[in-house]
């Protein structure tokens, strides 16, 4: 079955935002076997909306449309896509009743917001579609059938598209497809892209089925392992010579083999069983590491605390960081990051603390120490690694490298040092 | 004049690549005073892609095309558009030169690299295209001109894309349109998308120029006002009574009128303008409020210190959260968060402390604190406020509404209580 991406909205026509919708359910197409042949993004205009509709809806059979949900006047993505498949619109009360009690919620927060007439125009529904509850925002997302072709409305938020589609439209197209398709994970942390790249040509050289699609994200990279068949379990059987391949290859770096297993939870995972308690300290990073690790449910149980001493005072008060070592050395050293780890153990009494200093930029850098430079360190038990990094970018994206990157720091520390 | 983008390539249709390359380009175009109407993503396939090009050229003045130009058979950009607008190919010897000058280079630094006689396709060029040297890579660009449609085709990756458009496709474009095009940010915190919408429903139903146009963030609205005129000079004379107007409405609620103005960048400014240094103390957020705000270069200046009290532990030994507090009414209170925000002054010698301690879920609600109760305490010299806030959605969601509306929680107490 043949798909199509929309995205609306003048915010990604002009660029203000990237497009990670389109990316992400693309990816989550290809992993059901839905062949995707265009992409189309279009802004809060009527007739241009109504064209690319049309035309979408007649060259492929699903449709996916993201954006212009909400309760403006600009919002008419269910509107138009109605009109184009023919169906009237009419209020549902139990989107109504959702929708007033998600802004009853929000009015208690703030006395000052007030509910408009507006809202409620997201409360109409055309005829027999299916309604996709939102729990993260108020605009429902809709299913709609009409003529062997499916619409599939979602709002334009992430965080709102991304749980609505997981929840209720993957298991909905699932049942469109007749043939399986299965698809594994195999998670890499600390090698870098184009090695992975390289190690693996030869099985993307002479892959059919199943197939290897490598996804690069900051810091990992995610190899995709997919086999057709005629059911599940002759797609796991496809499937799993290959992750063993992977494994043999990439070894210990394989830190995960789910979709849904990130790299901070495969580190709680290992805390857990290893039954050690964890505490950061992180200077460039303001806090980015231990926000990401408080992201995983239950983390509480082995993460005690995460100090962000972005001053040399707080460095020395909290971590006991010496006078001399910054002197000498500076804020940012393998010395500072020693101590760091070191004192943090001690302060929260944790049995390991990462550790982080470096220079984001874009000041701070120097001939010796230019912007990108970064010290780790990672106690385990008192027994200490220091590891000096380099990375490429902006600000935002020499914190975001030096969050993923220590995470992966922090998780070969505690194999090797536990 | 009116312009459409088209990536070009199986990466980006299949997800395996975030689409930056449109954000950048379409941020471009608004700069240059194009309209954009449509981006559209198509594989590496012929008949997809004539259809693509020819629509395009159809419906648009100056089509823009990044991906497809390199060496494999999979590479058509430059034969299909050339093809649809009726351009024959010819070799150019200068590419040529080029083309051989960059690979013997590259051969020099890797041996195993082979130079195959698909290279060479990329010296042929289209009768009459203007040809843009690419300095860090082996496809060049091309501009084609054709009955006043105008096609431009560049490389894919973002480091020989952008070096490219900024040194010699932006000055091009430039001299096409003689109309200019300004635009300016107002950004607002505190009150939710749909009360600015109707806020300023009368001044977008009569707009004609300078045009307004909302963008719901998480936590704050941004309103971009946008002007079309024959100079600069005139574009701002007609945005500054919009600007205005909007001050009136939305008063103190006016964090930033300039494009790259975060709110985290807004609370820093107001910190070292009023002289004040600042602490944070998060639970249910795990550092992602202080992450944040050491996004901000040069944040070290008033933000000292973040401390992510996760366990009742660390609340205790760090800032001095009484057992009482905690037995009598939880870690999740008003009282907690108040000595939390009072702890955090002590411990790290700040003027300003903001707290936050919540449940951000999945576990933990109760039916007196659901999933999404958080409460906030911000201490401004000694001044304590304390807030509680209910959100919806999931744990992701919950923390990042938490994040955003902290920063706004506690620039509302720095403008009240200093």
């Amino acid at each position: 079955m043949i798909a199509e991406l929309i995205s609306v909205g003048t915010e990604i026509l002009l660029g203000n935002i990237v497009n990670t919708n389109s990316a992400y359910l693309a990816e989550k197409c290809a992993q059901l076997g839905l062949s995707l042949y265009y992409q189309t993004v279009v802004g809060d205009n009527e007739g241009r909306m109504r064209e690319t509709i049309r035309t979408a809806l007649d060259r492929s059979d699903i449709i996916i449309l993201t954006g212009g949900l909400g309760p403006t006047e600009d919002d008419l993505t269910k509107e138009i896509t109605a009109e184009v498949m023919g169906l009237p619109l009419k209020e549902d009360a139990h989107t109504r009743q959702l929708l007033e009690d998600y802004l009853a919620q929000y009015q208690k927060n703030d006395a000052q917001r007030r509910i408009t007439s507006n809202n409620y125009k997201q409360a109409l529904v055309p005829e027999g579609a299916y309604i996709l509850d939102n729990h993260n925002g108020t605009a429902p997302g809709l299913i709609m059938e009409k003529d062997g072709k499916t619409a599939v409305l979602l709002p334009g938020p992430p965080g709102e598209m991304k749980p609505m589609f997981e929840e209720k439209v993957y298991p909905y197209l699932r049942k469109k497809q007749p043939e399986t398709i299965f698809s594994q994970m195999v998670k890499i942390c600390s090698i870098g892209e184009s090695q992975v790249a390289d190690e693996i040509q030869d099985l993307i050289e002479t892959q059919t089925n199943p197939t290897i699609a490598p996804y690069a994200k900051t810091g990992e990279v995610h190899l995709r392992i997919t086999a057709k068949g005629g059911s599940q379990k002759e797609c796991e059987e496809l499937i799993r010579p290959m992750v063993r391949e992977l494994e043999r290859r990439f070894g210990k770096n394989v830190f995960a083999e789910t979709e849904n297993m990130t790299l901070e939870e495969a580190v709680t995972v290992l805390l857990w069983n290893r039954n050690l308690t964890l505490s950061t300290a992180e200077s460039c990073t303001g806090g980015a590491i231990a926000a990401r690790i408080v992201n995983v449910p239950g983390a509480s149980d082995v993460f005690l605390q995460g100090m962000v001493t972005y001053s040399n005072e707080a460095k020395k008060r909290t971590l006991g960081v010496s006078e001399d070592t910054l002197r000498l050395y500076g804020a940012v050293s393998e010395e500072c990051a020693k101590e760091m780890a070191e004192g943090g153990c001690s302060f929260s009494g944790t049995d390991v603390c990462l550790s982080v200093t470096g220079i984001a930029g874009p000041g701070g850098g120097t001939l010796e120490k230019p912007v990108g430079t970064v010290f780790m360190g990672c106690c385990v038990k008192g027994k200490t690694t220091v590891r000096e990094y380099h990375f490429t970018g902006n600000r935002a994206r020499v914190r975001e490298q030096t969050a993923a990157h220590g995470l992966a720091f922090l998780r070969s520390c505690i194999l090797e040092n536990s």
